[in-house]
């Protein structure tokens, strides 16, 4: 894509087991590396996003200010950019790309910070959705790297409840029998665009719905916005990164941390960035209770609350009452 | 089925139209109906229930008391007992099912109730989930029949979200290939155990995911949860059956009743029934917040809310407490 960079890893093993063959990671960059190497903010990718959909919050005077900080955002594994089933070849790629943890993009991506960079010090972590996921596995992994880091509409590991939702948003998918069980010769649609549909109902908030909000987006009515954001939205990706990425939620857990004996709590435990968690009141699968609780045990950790009705989507930048409320805690942070 | 009487009520037009050839309301009474005919109690069915499902409320000494109360079940059209796609013959039946609505099963159960029994007063309509649909309705249609009314866990008319759950789900059935487009000579079961594992995540809640209430229930695991009470449940029905009650749910709105021009606040302004309103506060798909807005437009009507982490099942007896909170409230509103 325009204006990457590629980092390659040569091959790796991830955490549990298989073989990841000349892995690399796309990221891009935005703004300028101090000489001290000291001012870089990382700021991983969600579900089904690019670096592209992290650009809203970074620019010149944009919360994350490129005119102060060197702001990287490595494409997460799978997500058809960095290496995925869609750009693996044989026998690795496609329905035999390997598991992939959370874990293991952080822990490549710390390679790319201090191999590429030198950078051993991060002012911020932050992410959306599976990208909260990652910064909080940085905020485990690395904790005396990361100073600040702000998790939104995301968790540190993936509640049952969650894990149950995208077992009905990916069953959506592998109905379809042009997936084959991912030995497709052509994108299974159908499959594609049935995951968006059920994925409607938990993107967006009830209220949302209530008071057709979809309508700020520009779409005329509730079919029209269901085809066109959600089942479209869907069939822009590969079959096989879908179900790599939801592979790589559903088993996102910090407590799984090599070394820590599956301990959850002994994992935030062990985080001492400022952190700001930050889930949205009406996240469907993302719920508050999953950040209260987790704030509970990581030390001087706040918990903030998007006041949106937009669900989980205000975490990406949808509503703009929300992304108000997301900058101005990035902006405070920052100013701390 | 076992000790059900059934009421013919000859050819009928739904209000959108079609014909339902010899349409029979398949019903189950408990109790004695007294020389006046004034102890009748309608307790309308569910969706994928039967009158057996609504019996935890009913008997000697319970919430339902038939030592002083004459309680009629009906069954709802479509669940597979009263007339439904499958137990209705070509060229009606099937795939052919014309469209009905809960203003057209309240409309013939007031055909049952007058025409079969004389009733002309009912002290109580109460219902689930789209037994709850119904018994609003009734209080819409036939104000100066319903004294009180119990909807549990449902609503006046289907929120735009619920809409779109519901289009999640179904489309979970229809991906099946051998659903054919409702042609199927054996059930499309990977259709509805699809549907069934979508269904999982809407019909408990989060709070009931992260606390393994499910063993409660004796499951041993998430899994076995899904696959047992879940994928199961939803193969043990027709899958007809389970579109056609879906397009009445899809369908439901009290404001469509006809003479009243869409308005739905003015159909719920008919309501003179003492009413409480008993949604629960993690109910994912009939949220309470959609309730306190109906009981705005209903004359002196209570909201009650059930404090229940179960989700959207605490309604249908599924939870000791929730299913205690609910007879109480019967109780009281009887001895009003």
């Amino acid at each position: 894509m325009e204006d990457t960079e590629t980092f390659s890893l040569g091959n790796c093993v991830p955490r549990d087991g298989g073989t990841l063959p000349d892995a690399k990671i796309v990221f891009k960059t935005y703004g300028a590396l101090d000489a001290d190497r000291d001012n870089a903010i990382l700021f991983p990718t969600h579900y089904g996003g690019t670096h592209v959909n992290n650009e809203w919050l970074i620019g010149p005077g944009k919360a994350l200010d490129t005119n102060r900080w060197f702001v990287i955002v490595p494409n997460m594994l799978g997500n058809g950019v960095s290496s995925s089933p869609s750009n693996v070849g044989p026998p690795h790629g496609g329905a035999s790309f390997p598991h992939v943890t959370v874990y293991d993009n952080v822990a490549l991506q710390h390679r790319l910070l201090t191999e590429r960079f030198a950078i051993t010090h991060l002012p911020l972590v932050i992410g959306f959705s599976m990208g909260a996921q990652q910064s909080f596995q940085w905020a485990v992994s690395y904790p005396d790297m990361v100073e600040r880091c702000i998790p939104i509409c995301g968790s540190a590991r993936t509640a049952p409840h969650n894990l149950v939702f995208l077992e009905g948003v990916t069953g959506a998918l592998r109905s379809d029998p042009a997936w084959n069980k991912g030995l497709y010769t052509e994108q299974p649609t159908a499959g594609m665009r049935l995951m968006g549909r059920v994925w409607a109902g938990w993107g967006a908030s009830q209220t949302f719905y209530r008071e057709h909000l979809y309508r700020q987006l520009g779409f005329t009515s509730l079919e029209e916005y269901i085809v066109r954001e959600w089942e479209d939205g869907f069939t822009q990706g590969d079959a096989n990164d879908l179900l790599a990425m939801a592979w790589t939620w559903q088993h996102a857990d910090v407590g799984a941390t090599p070394g820590l004996d599956g301990d959850f709590e002994r994992a935030l435990g062990r985080i001492t960035a400022r952190t700001i968690v930050m889930p949205c009141v009406t996240d469907l699968y993302f719920p508050p209770e999953d950040s209260a609780i987790e704030v509970k045990h990581i030390a001087g950790a706040e918990l903030r609350t998007i006041p949106s009705t937009w669900g989980h989507q205000a975490g990406g930048g949808a509503d703009p009452a929300a992304a108000a409320f997301i900058e101005a805690a990035i902006r405070e942070s920052l100013a701390r």
